[in-house]
């Protein structure tokens, strides 16, 4: 079989974690598999080369960033393949170059356009094992290019579809996908199985542990995804097709505080208004997720939505400063929010879902702010120092049942 | 004008000598000259690098290390294209494989076959500054390669010969070439004006200030080679076809320390042994300076000659464990010995060098070991302990006439 494994900069971090992965990967080698490892920056390096680019040029190009962090892969690859040869296995690292994985030139949040698999077959041919650079690419100049945050997970996902992997292992400091974030819900449990549609909406909704893009790029492509620790030898959470768990009706909690709210009042209650602010918010790359408009009272009515934390001062500017041409009153904001959401692909035929989750947060006595729901997810706003009780009153309603 | 100016590792060594060297490009761009700067790897980090490689595998694939090694220069091209847009000057850094320096596939002691112009030119026509990391390019699979120590003058002496450039300029933290090193020799005078050949013997006989593999290139393609200081605005030494200097006959000294000499005793007297000898330490790639061969005394004759230091234990474990196929009787070696050279393309043409050297280091008392003349330089191995006397004694010998 052929498998991607992905290891992530904390995985990588120093000598030993180095040399445990490369035991990890000739256990898979010795299992008689083939191996291509995907590799993020050691440990703080991205963190440390961003520092030290701002030291010299507060607002530095895109493109010359991307010419930084890209070293920080390579130096990753370039020492697993010594560390693979300390233990006697032959191995080649490739940069995102190298291999051919071609990219759009959007510096810093490239999105993947095509790989070449002719290199890595043919040093698969010759029993290497291939590890390749995460996180980068090079657009149609010869530029280098990055994915942006969680661009490892991406690579990764897209070498396996590319290649036709049979498993793509994403390897992280956690043993898997848990109900609900473990330092927050004690009682959080390990998913052994979960969709793909749940798994986004749990990525999606703030669980970290895989990068929304590298699942809506398995799904479209059908790589069956394992994430897995690399500490441990447990067995991690399958993402895949279909997760054929009939019982269970909600897979797990997400807990978001990466999240603000900004209410427009005053809106001229007439069409095309919303059309409006929501284009003039998409053209500066601001993505809004719930939003709630009030019924028209008489000849104006108020628009709510989140945003992400890092995008509040943007947005606020951007809709101070269009006040007039948008025709709105006044705008105000909270940043001391907190996002919670029930995630299950069983929950469009299990009625109820909706009053347990209510009935949970008012038995906390916690007040919800906004409700937005879907097929597959209902999501509450509440105050952001609820969060921790509100995380394990809902988890305690939804898991306190015998272990899936 | 188009000019090439290389900086150094310690000249980038941190953000202050980054954003200088930014300024002392942003001088020559604002004199009217399109710049193509060639950088070397911030201060240490070559070194670091290695270390981090000999952690993990004591003896690391030298495709490996290259792949490694080569991120250095990549970060010192994307912080000076930061730097330089700091203040206000639009650039472009490139990889050795985004130029496309093409190089033979050695790794480690990679050679120039072809440097392709075309990005270069593109973006100089752009009025770009053109960042170019040093020491790196790519073999015909498109692997990285690096060309070995001073490789980055190299790169810029090779690029300015693809470019034609007007000048080559090599930035480092001495003012120029100087008649002795400084540091030994305190009388010692900086250079004006240089030819290609004596600063070739200079560069070969341990003076550190040009790589020998760039000055032989600049020769080749009769590029102007510039070397001076970073730190300030002296004139520095200027190395061009005809040094037109008629008054002088010897232009500089050259000492170099790290040298050791061996012996091979008993050689038997018939043709072909010599060649059986050179030939074996050929292959082993090292690199042979002086010989001496005493005249046949009957049936044997013995050979000495000098190598590096480093490469002592090689030559003299090869010699001791081929002693019965190589017929000889002993073989014996001496690592505290030092060469010094004179160096002038006047002496040909003037007689009484050797005679002004042997006299400067009689009046020394210092003993010589050995002798070897050319037509621009004499050099003589002495007593390491003797070295910094014998520097003194014969520049005094030489260069205490009115300043050239």
């Amino acid at each position: 079989m052929l498998y991607v494994q992905k290891f992530g900069g904390s995985s990588v971090a120093d000598k030993e974690r180095v040399l445990n992965v490369a035991n990890r990967v000739a256990q898979t080698v010795s299992a008689g598999h083939k191996v291509v490892a995907v590799l993020s920056a050691q440990g703080d390096t991205t963190d440390d080369l961003l520092k030290k680019a701002r030291e010299i040029n507060s607002n530095p190009s895109k493109r010359e960033l991307d010419m930084l962090l890209a070293t920080g892969e390579q130096q990753s690859i370039a020492l697993m393949s010594m560390a693979l040869a300390a233990i006697g296995l032959p191995s080649v690292s490739l940069t995102g170059q190298q291999v051919g994985i071609h990219t759009s030139s959007s510096h810093g949040m490239a999105r993947i356009r095509s790989i070449d698999t002719e290199r890595i077959n043919y040093e698969l041919e010759r029993s290497n094992i291939v590890i390749v650079a995460g996180f980068q690419g090079m657009d149609r100049y010869g530029d280098i290019t990055t994915l942006g945050r969680g661009g490892s997970d991406t690579t990764a996902v897209a070498l396996a579809a590319a290649l036709n992997a049979d498993l793509c292992e994403i390897y992280t400091d956690v043993e898997g996908v848990y109900t609900a974030d473990p330092h927050i819900v004690k009682n959080s449990k390990k998913i052994d199985v979960i969709s793909y549609d749940e798994m986004l909406d749990l990525a999606s909704l703030g669980a970290k542990v895989l990068a929304t893009r590298s699942v809506e790029m398995a799904k479209k492509y059908r790589v069956n995804l394992v994430v897995r620790s690399s500490m441990s030898r447990a067995e991690g959470t399958l993402v895949k097709e279909e997760a054929k768990v009939e019982s269970t009706y909600v897979s797990g909690l997400a807990i978001d505080k990466d999240v603000a709210s900004i209410s427009v009042i005053g809106i001229k209650n007439e069409p095309g208004m919303a059309y409006k602010i929501f284009s003039a918010l998409a053209k500066e790359k601001i993505v809004v997720d719930i939003i709630l408009q009030s019924i028209g009272r008489g000849e104006t009515k108020d628009i709510s939505f989140t945003v992400n934390l890092g995008d509040l001062h943007k947005a606020m500017d951007l809709l101070q400063s269009n006040r007039q041409s948008l025709g709105f009153e006044r705008v105000s904001y909270d940043d001391n929010i907190a996002k919670i959401s029930v995630v299950g692909a069983g929950m469009a035929t299990h009625s109820g879902v909706a009053s347990m989750l209510f009935e949970a947060l008012f038995s906390a006595r916690i007040n919800i702010m906004m409700i937005s729901t879907s097929e597959i997810k209902i999501s509450v706003l509440i105050d952001n120092k609820d969060t921790d009780a509100a995380a394990n009153y809902v988890h305690e309603k939804f898991f306190s049942l015998p272990a899936r």
